[in-house]
């Protein structure tokens, strides 16, 4: 009997460790059944990444696999909501055993870590792509959205930025490092782990949450815009690691590498000074940093400060290996 | 300001006329955020369309996404669910409105009609490809699956088949007919209407069903294979339009169409004894014709019969345009 990568991913995923109690039925039927927790919400979220967009022919299976599925965790992580089901549409050109071995390794790594079940998708033939529509819930009601800022708000962000860019720029032969910082910056820009148990316990205590996709500044924007509002952001303030500031030709240029690097998959999150107190408390369990990088102000704009002087930093924008086309309709 | 193709169907879909009060939080935060009826499961399903692969890149970007949505509507469809909302992976290499624009025509048609919601998704660079994933929900313990049939049931099929792969031979160029024979053919292939409100109504009075997306061959030997069971079929009771008749060179070869041919978004689906009577009251509004191709039996094979007479017909299996390859691993 002749098989081929197709059926494998088939076999392998139709033995997943992970088996979770709400999955009425997983794999192997025209849908899957699940049941969504009573009186929560269902989270919904979707990423695709395309080869040679989204991650480069050399990038190991098993790093796109785990890229794939954290920066869907990171989406549920931005909402606080508790992950728990998952659909793949792997598109593949060629059978290539070790890629998929690889990549059942990553994907299976990271699912059962957050316990997440897959329940079904689609394997196709066509040039390499990964689809993840990841589902979770929350509580009704206490979902963290880029809404719920307000002047005043202190504005915070998980563990230290800069370093995807910095993984990314090493990846394209931008930079040249000595090989033990190369595989830190591999592993920064493909293996992000996406901050789902810090997302839970900023319920009740953010008013207002997204994760860094597109860079920090482009997604503090997000919320002030969806908020109404504007911000002060101190940019000695922003979470620098020792290497990147060694790796840096200066501490600005790191600092604007912070503001721009893209799939950092940390969490910005803004916090009314009424819930401040709590919030080391809260984060305690979460095995992640926070640093308040400034706070939210009423004149709906995202002023950069250092030493309270303004600065007029011209940011470029994150982009993926192609940038978009653009025309002018 | 410049604007591509990836804002303009943002745009499209933050517009978009389904607007359903089950959607707590739709399009434009991190993640969706959707409420499951109490009581109810939550049905998931996914499929992708690659250009080249599930579709022609002379097709109509019109009929790109009506597949698209009907292929992932006729899942739903299998299980006797309610659609409700839904994801959508974009992936387009360039820029091209009047595509952009056929499409979401398209997908708006079919999913106003369905009332389903776009709840979320992805636009990305890379080679053409459409992923959906489709939500609905179906009271807890009623969803039709594969595993339910036993000995003794009747084996339905709504609708007419082999049309579909007629459409896809005329679409290949492996046929010639004329221009409104054709333009019945393509939409045969393109535009199938799934089975929705069919497979609603056979909630308690079917034993298990299937949508003929493989051919209704394969498609009842799924159901076999989930419920280990055998099958006869009549092929004289094989529903065939006068079309495909006309079309065909002999009944033998309609017979042989309609058991092989794939995507035709039928359902396949078994009824015991007991409900048979009421099968004809149940379909009334859902406007779609139903024929008992066979019975279930205990013998775990699938016979074909014509006249009570076995028949040893060697079937072709369906294929996309591109017939994955084949290993020996």
């Amino acid at each position: 009997m002749t098989r081929n990568e197709f059926d494998l991913i088939r076999d392998y995923f139709a033995r997943q460790p992970v088996k979770r109690r709400d999955v009425a039925l997983g794999i192997g039927d025209d849908c899957a059944l699940v049941e969504v927790p009573e009186g929560c919400q269902l989270v919904v979220t979707t990423d695709t990444l395309v080869e040679g967009t989204h991650f480069l022919p050399t990038a190991s299976a098993s790093d796109v696999a785990h890229k794939a599925l954290a920066s869907n965790l990171s989406d549920l992580a931005a909402m606080g909501a508790m992950p728990a089901w998952c659909s793949l549409a792997l598109t593949l050109p060629e059978p290539d055993d070790a890629w998929v071995a690889g990549f059942c390794q990553g994907f299976a790594a990271l699912a059962e870590h957050f316990q997440v079940q897959l329940i079904g998708g689609d394997t196709t033939r066509g040039p390499k792509s990964i689809t993840i529509t990841l589902h979770g819930h929350v509580p009704k009601g206490q979902a963290l959205t880029r809404a719920g800022a307000k002047p005043g708000d202190w504005i915070f962000v998980t563990g230290t930025l800069g370093e995807s860019q910095a993984g990314l720029d090493y990846i394209l032969g931008k930079t040249v490092v000595d090989k033990a910082r190369a595989t830190t910056l591999i592993n920064r820009h493909y293996r992000a782990q996406p901050r789902v148990t810090a997302g839970q316990a900023l319920r009740g205590i953010a008013s207002a949450a997204i994760d860094i996709s597109d860079g920090l500044h482009a997604d503090l924007t997000h919320i002030l815009t969806a908020s109404g509002v504007g911000a002060k952001v101190d940019v000695a303030q922003l979470p620098l690691s020792e290497a990147l500031l060694a790796d840096q030709a200066s501490d600005e240029q790191a600092q604007k590498l912070a503001l721009t690097s893209g799939e950092e998959y940390e969490l910005c999150f803004t916090v009314p000074e009424l819930h401040r107190g709590t919030l080391d408390t809260a984060l305690k369990h979460s095995g992640v940093s926070v640093q308040c990088i400034g706070q939210i102000t009423g004149n709906h704009r995202l002023e950069l400060v250092a030493d309270n002087q303004p600065l007029d930093w011209v940011l470029s924008g994150w982009a993926h290996f192609k940038e978009p086309h653009r025309d002018g309709s």
